[in-house]
């Protein structure tokens, strides 16, 4: 397990990124960790991520499995490369497609955890599973794909 | 077309959702009219809304397109029990699960444009597709699977 969460060794990257963005004061600021197979989140939801009081909104939910697969993807990439996380020039994922099942309602009485893992590369697409764990109860599960993108989808060179 | 959007006929039915809870001053309050065969929703993002400066986050995409199928599938439901939206007994779907396809980067320099009809009807999944525009150039489409639940799944009566 890393000490430092990836959103914190990727300097600016997604810097305001909603979901992920450490710089975002409005944002769900999550923070993953990776393990070398799988990686990790806990999250504290506020009051106002409900969908209706005291069970978590899905858009919520579908925002920090996009952001914490994406990130996992990343870090993959760097694992594969054998590379230190955050080491130039920097590995760039964006989501090509985002799946989640609603297995059961998300009670928001403590944190959240999701653990992702790689399901497969294919070229440049990682697919990316996740799970949502409220305690131990898993109450949703999400794929993603996610798309290497060079540093200029950001707009910068 | 309805005059009022469908969040404002419902009362309080998710009144606090971080999706589209008219009451969540933290939220994205999206409105959602339905117009018999095809609902619009026409939203503004905040700056903040952002994955990198510019750029529309794909977890709101998620969360604004959850809502508005959610609604989509309400009004639906409503129309094809001859009955107007918001009469007694509310009708209350959640989601069992969501699919989005990010087609290309969401400019946010404007509003953007969800608009979303019924796929089909299986008991009590309604299945709702959906495309966002970011002025005339379709950049998403989602397909949400809404599930017919009763009010106690709120934890009212």
């Amino acid at each position: 397990m890393t000490e430092r969460a990836l959103q914190d060794q990727l300097g600016d990257l997604w810097a305001v990124c909603f979901g992920c963005g450490p710089q975002n004061e409005h944002g769900l600021r999550i923070k993953s960790y990776w393990s070398g197979d799988e990686s990790v989140c806990a999250w504290q939801p506020a009051d106002y991520h409900a969908a209706t009081p005291g069970i978590l909104n899905g858009g919520i939910i579908a925002s920090i499995i996009d952001c914490h697969c994406v990130w996992t993807a990343i870090a993959y990439a760097y694992q594969c490369e054998g590379r230190e996380v955050g080491s130039e020039p920097p590995i760039l994922y964006v989501t090509s497609s985002l799946h989640v099942d609603y297995l059961k309602p998300t009670p928001m009485n403590g944190p959240v955890t999701l653990r992702a893992r790689i399901k497969e590369v294919q070229g440049k697409k990682t697919t990316v599973t996740c799970s949502l764990f409220a305690g131990d109860v898993e109450t949703v599960r999400g794929e993603v794909v996610a798309a290497r993108v060079s540093v200029e989808w950001q707009g910068r060179k």
